[in-house]
């Protein structure tokens, strides 16, 4: 995070984006608005995440954000300049595209949270698959306030936090603070706010300190089976583990731990 | 509450309305049974709130209760007079429309509980969108206790309250407190017992400052959009979103906040 | 738990049962292995439940290890030894068989945890109804330290455990402690490791004096009916209730609750 400017590049790119190894960092770049998920802001993070997911060098991603915001949710003076349902639903339908995007990508997305997170803006912090917040960040589906309910970003956020608190955040607007996410599950950990950085780095190596392959196996399995019955859910776990075990990589791992060393992953 | 009293009035309605502008107390008020789910108590609350369903004007209801307890549940008298299976089945069925309606209920409701909330009646509170206790409510699903497993208040608890949790309440029949109750996300929030009606009052009166018409499309696809898989359930959300942003209310939200001033939302 | 011995009997039952009253203790008995899930403990393991699911004198059954872990997961030496897809397809279908019939078990079964449960021994834990550890039980799904996804236990886990903080334990490996388990919804209750063994009996001292057949009508019905949509759910649900309320045991603790008497149930 950056303190916020006091002007703005208008030409510089909507997302930023860190490689650092495996490691990519994408950061929200319109801190002046809050990082709006106006159309163009939603384009260029759907491109950022389409590239990643055709990258197989890449291994985990941190979602950021400069300026003192998070991310706003959308951005209401262009939703409110044309008046057409058509218009609505496409942008609605794009705004999915990204959040579920997240979710498909086949690397693990950790959320980096900082200031607030509200409406889309709480959504993408849901729609990730970690998420690391600041002691002062604060979050709310706050769509409400302005006659207009929160209703994409409630199907993340009650896929991550329990029935009546999601209601309550949704019909009420309210702020809740970091602390209070972490113990709803909305977010994994609060920090203080000058440890956020680190904190985050250190989750990052954590994941890409494990086997590229084990992980691209796991994370799309996870949000599929949770869609099924268990039997089925069963199934086919067992069957990416199976496939998952006659990998390079898990002979290896479980070769190295029955000869008490460290393992050595193939590179992707 | 009132206190309980000595004597009551078998001839006066089972459930009390009181409206206050677009705010609907619905009050059990059978409180020497402490307020027990009987046939008459069903088809009372069950009339009570289809009409709320048919009036335009309610914004918020709250389902409060008369003396000692907030509800104990089935009326164990009445169920032991019939012994039909097809008698048993239609009482339940009776049971499972009324906690039914309360969530297809077009705004939301909140439970006020005091005392205990037993079997059905801790049913109800989790049948509820909302639900703020006194600190000295206890909650249980103790049908367990009389040899009749809590089945159908299981619906309810377990789509609120994890599993093991939930499994635990209804094979030990035990009690847990408000504070656990809050914990866990049976209930969102617990409040000295002289507190209660301020902070129910006060959730109500947030709820109400929003706009009636953005409360309608959010709570009805709330619950609908968390049966579905994740795409349907964003291809339903991200619909019924940009109907709600081509309302009136929407419109006058966005324009208020991007104007700085207070919105005045439309009558429903 | 007994303290590790410096040998084993290889020849020893891989699953002990001891039997007092209705209550059944199934000891994982290969404590020098950890109690790793060999095909030939996961067979003995799925023969004890099959006994245990044809005998309706059983009322509780309490999973329990014998040495300094509950359960370590897989045998990774037995995995190592045969490469081939199919041969880790039926191996992970046995292993989701044996955590299935866990919860297919008409009664409830509580894990009783102490050391560690990793692996598919933490989906053991899951797959239990209830769970009870001492305060020093550590719980990991670590199979992403050797390259493979716990997949099948991450079933068990995301059926127990918010999504994002199952998520963070499937891709850092990281071990949880007991408090953590209880506030995530893992377990149910941590105790002083001492008083481990109390607590677990008490607790089945208190699902044992309930009806046998209201509790053998729950737990089928409780697992069916969450996988519902809440329709289908509440028709289920009533159906079963109805039919808890005709047996004699209802009757019986009905009329005894009714009588101010304390109930006695039919024998199974």
């Amino acid at each position: 995070m950056t303190a916020t400017p006091e002007t703005q590049d208008n030409d510089a790119p909507l997302v930023l984006r860190e490689d650092e190894g495996g490691l990519v960092t994408l950061r929200l770049n319109r801190p002046l608005q809050f990082n709006a998920l106006s159309e163009a802001m939603l384009a260029a993070l759907q491109e950022a995440l389409d590239a990643v997911a055709q990258q197989p060098h890449v291994r985990c991603v941190v979602l950021a954000a400069e300026g003192k915001a998070f991310c706003a949710g959308h951005d209401l003076r262009q939703m409110q300049a044309t008046r057409q349902l058509a218009y609505y639903q496409t942008l609605f339908a794009q705004c999915s595209r990204v959040m579920q995007a997240i979710q498909a990508l086949p690397v693990p997305v950790i959320a980096r949270v900082h200031g607030i997170a509200t409406a889309a803006g709480c959504q993408l912090v849901a729609s990730c698959d970690l998420a690391v917040a600041g002691a002062s960040a604060r979050f709310a589906v706050s769509g409400i306030n302005v006659g207009l309910f929160c209703a994409t970003p409630s199907v993340a956020l009650s896929r991550n936090v329990s029935p009546k608190r999601a209601f309550d955040m949704l019909v009420t607007g309210r702020f809740i603070d970091a602390d209070t996410a972490a113990d709803w599950g909305l977010i994994n950990e609060t920090v203080a706010d000058a440890a956020l950085d680190d904190a985050v780095a250190r989750l990052a190596q954590q994941i890409m300190a494990k086997s590229p392959t084990a992980i691209r196996y796991g994370k799309q399995m996870f949000y599929q089976q949770r869609q099924l019955p268990l039997d089925d859910a069963y199934a086919y776990a067992g069957d990416v583990m199976a496939r998952n075990m006659m990998e390079e990589d898990a002979q290896e791992g479980v070769t190295a731990f029955l000869e008490k060393r460290p393992p050595g992953w193939a590179r992707p």
